[in-house]
């Protein structure tokens, strides 16, 4: 089957290496093999916080991280949701097709509700699942690389497609959702990695920042290193590091390490990190900010035409 | 001051004496004062049923009657707001400005879903009062003619105005509700006039259809005909329904009929209704549907001049 992908961030701040592992270098392999949108999800910046904070910025570090990695706009319809008028537009009758009921069982917006720092749930939010339909049917994708959190969201996806369908004929297939293991890669401190947390190493770090991020991270007071995932996480996180960044596997580093110790360890992970982020480093620093404007502006253009085409397709058969 | 005026209709079936008494011939009145912008809501036709019904003949209809009564399309902008994809994207960020309690509150959804004939209420329905804060604010609308049970849905204009504009700057003017008393006539059954409840003279009615309708309207048995709206209730709605059509006082009529009964009422409405309904239906009936389609082109095409403008200026106050 022919898939299209839809894959995409909200721009909250630079991407980092659990990103890479756990998406970015999957999009990369994916993009020679089929038609993918890379979405920047601007407006869902406001579904859990009162300001968007530095957008623009952040678009643009989003961008300079996507060529940085490899993504080419080429071939990839990289855009931002809300330059695209008519994809926006879907979500006033897909949001005819979905009870109240339903939005409020949803288990990703309960999650973020519990981990949202504001006093009251507000109505973007609320319907977020519906807006994140039109993201995904607009371009009628039909591969969704998500983490497992991710997965009622595609489902709510798929339910809007098969009731549209239902009600006014055939136009959207129901999308799949690709499972990636997001927690290949733990943040520096043993949880998961992320931005706000501030256990990410940044691809867009400079190299004695990872060093000096790598020093912080938690180990355990054991000099012979070893790889054992249950009774020492942290050490084998590092581990997990290294081996992604170097194609080896992770026991054969604990062995070279030895009695090392944790001194030894944190030296062969920023190493490894720095060695394997050098190239994407540079050709990050290599684009101009016109350039990853230039792409934008182009995919943009691109994602549009499409969602025109859809938004036709989708006022015919509801005869307006 | 200088207002902009924003009102309009759903595209649910013809348009009846109820409506021309209780809001067009004021907007007849307004078009010449205020710039104005009529409002198709088609979107709105499938928040509270499941099925769009005939939306073409109905949006047909309704410019057929918007015309016949005099509004004047160079004068007014009369548009579908499904056509206008910027005036829909401005529900996401204004649905991050309310709280989902807010939403269930809100008196007019809850009354909305008593009267509603779905089992359960649909996401389009719950978020109803911010997609018409989009249709007021897109043309920064200052006037907003409606009935009482409206007012709800206005004051939830002003709270996003007003949210909008304490969050970003200055974008959004906070409109105003111009109460318009929309019971003036009842229907010919003593209750609200309706389409739905079967108790309305439509504009577009033929003369032997209006007879046949003011015929089968309930009155009572007494020979004598008198102006009591405490009492008589249906017999003073006819009479208010000659008064308005005459622009004679209800009472000078009563006097006139005397001791005539329903019959001598019935036939007095009757020709009252006609004659005064006969130029707007001669009018009807010379405009084309080419003529009007063409109107309303125009009319979409302005309104959403208008709409790019407004999304120009918010995008630009968020820094997105």
């Amino acid at each position: 089957m022919q898939h299209i992908v839809l894959t995409g961030d909200r721009p909250t701040g630079p991407l980092h290496l659990g990103h890479y592992f756990g998406s970015l270098a999957n999009r990369v392999a994916l993009q020679d093999t089929y038609p993918m949108y890379v979405l920047i999800a601007d407006y869902q910046v406001i579904t859990d916080r009162d300001r968007p904070g530095d957008i623009q910025r952040n678009v643009t570090g989003l961008l300079l991280d996507y060529l940085a990695v490899g993504l080419d706009p080429a071939k990839v319809t990289i855009f931002r949701h809300s330059a695209i008028p008519e994809l926006n537009q879907l979500m006033l009758p897909f949001l005819s097709l979905v009870s109240v009921a339903e939005l409020s069982r949803n288990p990703t917006v309960k999650d973020e509700i519990a981990h949202s720092s504001q006093r009251a749930v507000n109505g973007l939010m609320f319907t977020y699942p519906v807006h994140q339909a039109a993201d995904i049917l607009f371009c009628k994708g039909t591969l969704v690389p998500v983490g497992r959190d991710q997965l009622p969201h595609v489902e709510m996806t798929r339910l809007v497609a098969r009731r549209f369908n239902e009600r006014y004929g055939e136009v959207f297939p129901e999308p799949e959702a690709m499972l990636s293991d997001g927690s290949l890669v733990k943040g520096l401190d043993g949880g998961k990695m992320s931005k706000s947390r501030g256990n990410a190493i940044p691809l867009s770090a400079g190299e004695d920042e990872t060093a000096a991020l790598i020093r912080k991270a938690r180990t355990d007071s054991e000099r012979l290193i070893t790889f054992d995932e249950q009774a020492r996480p942290e050490v084998a996180n590092l581990l997990t590091l290294a081996s992604l960044c170097l194609g080896r596997p992770p026991r054969e580093l604990a062995d070279e390490i030895g009695y090392g110790g944790a001194a030894a360890l944190k030296r062969l992970v920023t190493d490894a990190v720095n060695d394997f982020l050098r190239p994407i480093r540079r050709r990050r620093r290599e684009h101009t900010e016109e350039e990853v404007h230039a792409a934008l502006a182009e995919g943009n253009r691109r994602a549009r035409e499409r969602a025109i085409t859809t938004l036709d397709e989708v006022r015919a058969a509801m005869k307006f």
